[in-house]
């Protein structure tokens, strides 16, 4: 049996990634309830919100759910606590150091996957103890690491750094490039661009339409001075892009980041002023869907594709 | 059996890419002779110069191989007619506009490849009447596109785009990310770093050693205001990247780059002063071997990788 569904209790090695402004619990158990993972994103939710959003998650589906917590998190001993005291099984941690919390989780029982995008990172967090890793690319929306390493390159030299399962993320969105991340040997998949525009996604709609507009070279990593976030291009994006070719300082980038700006962009559809986190994959969208049709078109063509292989291996086989 | 193979006559759907300082005729005719198709890189090469080269590859292997001309060269016309001359069989253009040359190579019955890093230019390429494209991310060394779409992301936009094979280029140097690219839909790989550390290689050993030295993060994508070239770090390099942080324009990033610096590094052993081109795949590159065996090896783990896929589909087939 595949690992990550075996240590997820999960139909299907789709996870669905934790986002700002857009996994809430109405995404997170559409997701589980169709057989992937679903994870409530908790980097946008105070942690009372979080916790609505457990106990609302635990109604909506009785199968596995993840949340996911960026430890650098202000907050991140209540929201530690919220998980906790929830009964919470899954926590994907991400942004930060894992040293800190993954022992405080797994003495409660709970798995703990934790994202990297470098192979120190990576090694970091199996010497903290957690279960499995996500190792994310270049492509990926959002926070980013700062080796610009895409996903073909990067999960190769994770897979050869460490012993515990590792989860592909960056670039993924259709049965085509899951085969492929399974070919540098992911043991699973974590998809965000694809579920961000998800009918169930809290993302705006404004949002959601902007992203199956866009076409390749519409998204780009920006403040790389402060921390490498990938954007979709709007009159925000183009005024950071404007103020890094001018040599703009992290100061400066601050001051034009502001405040609140993600959730403006994100939630509130301002498409224009506000900050919008997708990834390149954001090129191949082109549609609005329930997260159970995406799910099962994704893992459909992922086993087609696999059917294909089976055959291309006979066909070179002179 | 496999287009490209059929294309191009080849036994092995492995290309070695057209690479500065680094192509000859040595590498170029060692490739071939192993099963692969080798290419001289014209880039880096008077026309004379070339005319050698590709009257040495001759005397040195029967197998085809191809010639790649950066359209932009100032001697373009010369490039050519020396191609013609030489009755070179087989082209890889690049770095310009196809339109004006592909009927020109055609009207001799060149078959003709050109490289492109987005959608718009693979129509071009395509109305141009080229044999065949290769598809080229973000994570390939040297010049690369401008919209920064990795290989993952781009492969299966370029397919869904053309109906002539495409070849896919950019962090793939082993079995397992060339799997990856059939996965995403190629019909074949172009593989430059791994080729440029090969015995056969004419770039400088203190070069090639650099490169199986690197680590991740070693390579950045520089000179973005100019034509964005992927690098490896070092003294020149860490100046660029303090120039473009500070806002360097257009000319002052002229001003640095100065002249034949990509000759002195690549060729002549500058490893501090040089321009040193390469992909985010140096970073898995560990040895200096030939180039047959270089080959070989991915071959072999190609065809291993693809069996493993085999019994996978048994396993989740549930």
């Amino acid at each position: 049996m595949n690992p990550i569904s075996k240590l997820l209790n999960i139909k299907y090695p789709i996870i669905q990634a934790g986002m700002v402004w857009c996994s809430g619990w109405k995404l997170a158990s559409a997701v589980s309830n169709a057989g992937g993972l679903g994870i409530i994103g908790a980097g946008s939710m105070y942690p009372d919100v979080l916790r609505l959003h457990i106990q609302k998650c635990k109604l909506a589906t009785d199968q596995p759910f993840g949340v996911n917590i960026p430890l650098l998190y202000p907050n991140i001993q209540e929201i530690i606590d919220v998980v906790i005291e929830e009964g919470v099984k899954i926590v994907f941690s991400s942004a930060g150091n894992p040293a800190t919390w993954t022992s405080v989780l797994k003495a409660k029982g709970i798995t703990v996957v934790h994202v990297i995008a470098n192979t120190k990172f990576a090694l970091k967090a199996q010497e903290a103890g957690v279960d499995a890793i996500v190792a994310e690319g270049f492509e990926a929306g959002g926070h980013n690491g700062r080796e610009e390493t895409t996903t073909l390159c990067l999960l190769p030299m994770i897979k050869q750094a460490v012993t515990i399962p590792v989860i592909a993320a960056g670039g993924i969105g259709s049965g085509k490039s899951m085969l492929a991340a399974f070919a540098l040997g992911a043991d699973a998949v974590q998809i965000g661009s694809a579920f961000a525009v998800a009918e169930e996604s809290s993302a705006h709609p404004a949002f959601k339409n902007k992203i199956i507009s866009a076409v390749e070279g519409d998204t780009k990593l920006a403040m790389k001075k402060l921390v490498p976030v990938r954007l979709l291009k709007n009159e925000f994006a183009d005024a950071v892009s404007i103020a890094e070719a001018g040599g703009a300082d992290r100061v400066r980038l601050m001051e034009l980041l502001g405040r609140a700006r993600a959730k403006a962009g994100m939630f509130e559809g301002d498409m224009e002023g506000g900050e919008l986190e997708i990834g390149q994959v954001s090129a191949m969208l082109n549609a609005i869907r329930p997260a159970k049709e995406i799910l099962e078109e994704i893992w459909t063509d992922f086993k087609s594709e696999l059917a294909r292989f089976n055959s291309l291996h006979n066909e070179l086989d002179f």
